[in-house]
């Protein structure tokens, strides 16, 4: 076999077998094929595609590529949750304790990472005392005994996927739905999930710009996640405005508890409810998504889902009583208001400069050396369709430096205020179930 | 500039401009741009091909990466034949001298490289003595005396294209027009041609197998040379199998002299009555392409062209007897034919297998390390369209081992009999010329 007549099969519009793509992605992953070679197989892929086959052998093999996380330990149906990504989605804070509170156990494995704010570990982080140093064992005890906990991402996880991905952001070959959909499913799949809900967002501050895309995304990966066995959906969510209000660390585990407490952003808190109603009938916990909403919704009212956000606070050495006294979270030294300069209604909202903007106050990375402050962010207290008077405030920033001008610009930029009445978006454009 | 940026426009269908094609050609040449990057580009062209201007740009940006040869001390118009590559072409040894007959100067720099046979300098080290080891000077001074010499390539000639097609060779991204011309065009315009006259081949021999894709690529080499104020023009001629009869150094050399003297093999001599009449035309020597044919035939007829060719051998140190002797070019040890099994007509002739029979027994070189045998080969008693009685020789084998049953059998299993009669191909499908 040579990879020249793969790379020309694909280029002609014809099908891979599976061991064809063994071959390469062994090839690839074991540096005996080139990165010249599987840039160009990358391109072909971009305009030929790929079968539902193809898409499946390909994400095998990444998943075969490296380690394979077993979480047989874990009593019950593990059900991850994945997102493509926006600004301010608190969703996987709030959505561990509440699906843990109705039994579901979420054995997270998480990440820092680059971006906007850090990652979920960084904003549990906020939480004085909050820790991911525990071992494979201690953390399968305390998904059994609480059925939540998180830990830091470890052992060597599809390096091929790795080493491809790499490889697509400098070749322009990112934007490719089978390697989008084979890159996302080989890490959760690798990651031992037994059944996957997935946030694809659409709009202005996410990577699918429209619903098309989005939902021929979201439907390659629901195929290919049921195609190897793992129960996997998907819901299509909107992100032409960030989600919730807050976007920083601490601000969005604050955000977090207001959710659990059933005082929460309405639109965040609905997507989670739709996203934790699959999880738990994933989960086996409920005979169908809308029963499970019910019995989440109930959660909520109890106080059982914040009762978890405590429990699993603590048992990673968390101090719980933020819950109840939120001025232990990390503090900014500053607010500032940025005003609406004119009356009118909100139109548009550019999700990824207010995530931009957060970053520049210091809640995000924008290298791996960068030091994240916790304290730091932005909350939005007008979104889509809300009618603003002049001089009434926009977003209130949380800095820990005076000079914000050029986050007030950058914020101010990112509104579009007009006349006339504007109506908000849809929270959820589409669900893809199980068939 | 960014290269990752302009592989995404080329991806998007978008035309580059000359400041960001001499990027990427400048930035291949010198390393800067890494291989991964340019192959991803290679098949983001395949898909997307490039405008008129791209494909000059590209091609000037390659002419630019290294030396550019300087004819100007080489009096009059320099027109520069080329031919995309086949089986048993002959062109060069007969062109070279009969357009010199006529006043054209045939500055001609030539290679050995890898094939069937060995390349036109090769072919001439068949003539005992001749050789091409003549400096600047020299070569300047035997064209403009006998308006005819040969040299070796020299020099760092288009650096970026001997990288990129290396890297394409490879890549699956070799058969692209935009390519392909741009590759050869800036070679020839290196070389230092004011004119090109080219011979597109197409057919089973040629790399375009079919006369769709040949015209497209003479069109695409046609424009580029116009563009850049060299006069260009096509010719598409057959290779649905080998041109004239012999596949080999001496036995090439043997049917140059023939054609040279009338009484060559008919397909031949037309090609090269056609591509030298515009030869003759472009460098100003006719006023009509028609008019150039009338000179050449009667170059032919008056000895002129065959007395040319003396002097041109003699003037490199070869030995002119070897046109009236031609018992003094290197002999074969052995003669085999290769006979018909049964009756019938011609249908076929695999010119590849052909070749490939002739490199077997050492006409050509498999890798860089080969020793040519001059003297071998192989020379076509039957041609497409002929009628054959069972056991009368398709084919004379000349080697110099006496074990051929494996080029035997490539050459029986090259000729297709069939019962029927069959119409010979057209030899010329059309001509591109200078608008």
């Amino acid at each position: 076999m040579r990879m020249v007549d793969l790379i020309e099969k694909k280029r002609d519009g014809k099908e891979l077998s599976k061991s064809e793509i063994d071959f390469i992605i062994s090839g690839y992953t074991e540096g005996r094929i080139p990165d010249y070679q599987m840039s160009a197989l990358a391109m072909a892929i971009f305009f030929q595609d790929m079968t539902r086959e193809e898409r499946t052998h390909l994400t095998m093999a990444m998943v075969e590529s490296g380690d394979q996380i077993d979480l047989s330990a874990i009593e019950g149906i593990k059900v991850d949750k994945h997102s493509t990504g926006g600004v301010g989605d608190t969703t996987t804070l709030v959505l561990a304790p509440l699906v843990a509170a109705l039994g579901i156990p979420v054995a997270k494995m998480s990440g820092r990472g680059l971006g906007h704010t850090g990652g979920t570990i960084d904003k549990l982080e906020a939480v004085p005392g909050f820790h991911v140093e525990i071992d494979n064992q201690k953390f399968n005890e305390l998904v059994n005994t609480n059925k939540v906990a998180v830990v830091g991402q470890s052992g060597n996880l599809t390096p091929a996927d790795k080493k491809l991905y790499a490889l697509r952001d400098v070749t322009a070959t990112v934007n490719s739905i089978p390697l989008i959909a084979s890159s996302i499913m080989s890490k959760k799949i690798a990651s031992g999930a037994d059944a996957i809900v997935l946030d694809v967002k659409t709009g202005s501050g996410a990577f699918m710009k429209d619903l098309e895309h989005a939902r021929e995304l979201a439907q390659a990966m629901v195929d290919i996640g049921n195609n190897v066995g793992r129960k996997t959906m998907a819901v299509i969510s909107d992100m032409s405005q960030p989600l919730g209000f807050a976007v920083g660390n601490a601000l969005e585990v604050q955000e977090a508890i207001d959710t659990l407490r059933g005082k929460g952003p309405k639109d965040l808190e609905e997507l989670c409810l739709t996203l934790g109603s699959h999880m738990v009938y994933l989960g086996g916990k409920a005979d169908s998504p809308e029963t499970a909403r019910t019995q989440l919704e109930e959660a909520i009212r109890n106080g059982n889902a914040l009762e978890k956000f405590k429990t699993f606070l603590s048992a990673q050495g968390g101090d719980p009583s933020v819950v109840d006294d939120p001025s232990k979270l990390p503090q900014a030294k500053y607010t500032f208001e940025v005003k609406a300069g004119e009356e009118g209604h909100v139109a548009s909202i550019q999700a990824d400069r207010i995530g931009t903007a957060a970053m520049l106050l210091g809640a995000g990375r924008a290298t791996k050396e960068s030091v994240i402050d916790l304290a730091v962010g932005v909350v939005l207290r007008k979104k889509i369709g809300d009618s603003v008077k002049k001089g009434e405030p926009l977003v209130t920033i949380y800095s820990n430096r005076e000079d914000v001008a050029e986050v007030k610009e950058m914020i101010e930029d990112a509104y579009r205020i007009v006349p006339e009445a504007v109506e908000g978006p849809p929270l959820i454009y589409d669900e893809i179930r199980v068939k």
